[in-house]
């Protein structure tokens, strides 16, 4: 089935600061406090960001960058283990100043101001192995 | 008030398998798991999907179909009862290859790859009812 | 690192009655209910909303208004105190009937139908203080 059971960890609020590349951010604090699996969202803002689609027929990604000020609308993702590490899937919804929105896979961002919500889950491990079939690294 | 207080149940994390149409199988596994209540979120990639916007006025939903390979920016939404079966109501904003971002009430969708995080809230049964005044199937 | 581990409190479902004007609502709920510290979700439809983005470089709020019966594809944000009193930062992607979709800091929304999911931490209390390099009020 794909469905994995876990147990609830612990639970975090975190400010990012101000300079941060987001994504290494995320990556560098999930692994410096050892959270293997769980949940996370964010909102906030970012001076800039790169957001990732990927070509479901040519298994590449396209990229599209973002200047200018951008609210983040919704940061979702989850946390697993890829390659013996924590790693962070985040997809992202990012608004100008017009409020249009642009969204995808975050790839990464320039941090203003960004406010997370992170929910760890324990009792089991994890993992991400590569899929043949979607050309993407996934759970079992 | 509307406001209805549970306990903390299971929570999973769910690789919801390529090909798969989502809200069967979200209706599926948690029906199957016996998931009654609780919150629901994901992100991953879907090859069409058909996203509804209800119209306050007449009651109906229009739809739009999306085909083409879209990112899953955001699912969220909530589980609970409707017609003694567990039924999840979900809202999706999708991103086309260019990053435009489209949404609404998640109708269909076909999956590419889907992660969803599911926690499971018990302590008591939240029924949604028919509720005259919207036209809509909702929590008393 | 401006991350605070918090514990896991209550959890609730909330229907949020048609007419209410969304921000005032969430307030006075979280306060009434004692809520100091969390993390809040949403879906569902309004018929008004004006949204608002920051500006970085002159520290001001531009808005949007937004009519006509719109979706609420994603509400994401956290509760913390503010001034002594617990305060929701909510981010909101919303969806016109072309299914476009705008986003940005939530100002204020007329409700038509609102499902919130929040889940409660506890454990500590986090406060926003006033941040000169952004303008913001903000966790230390």
């Amino acid at each position: 089935m794909g469905l994995y059971e876990l147990r609830e960890g612990r639970r975090f609020l975190v400010r990012v600061p101000r300079g941060e590349e987001l994504v290494a951010h995320v990556d560098d604090l999930i692994n410096e406090h050892g959270i293997e699996q769980g949940f996370i969202s964010g909102i906030g803002a970012v001076s800039e960001a790169t957001i990732g689609f990927y070509d479901q027929d040519t298994h590449e990604y396209r990229e599209l960058d973002l200047t200018g000020g951008i609210e983040i609308v919704s940061l979702l993702g989850n946390i697993s283990q890829k390659e013996g590490r924590s790693h962070a899937h985040l997809h992202i919804g990012l608004a100008d100043h017009e409020g249009r929105m642009y969204g995808g896979h975050l790839s990464g961002a320039r941090v203003f101001l960004t406010e997370l919500v992170i929910v760890e889950f324990t009792g089991r491990e994890l993992e991400r192995v590569p899929d043949e079939a979607t050309g993407l690294v996934c759970w079992p």
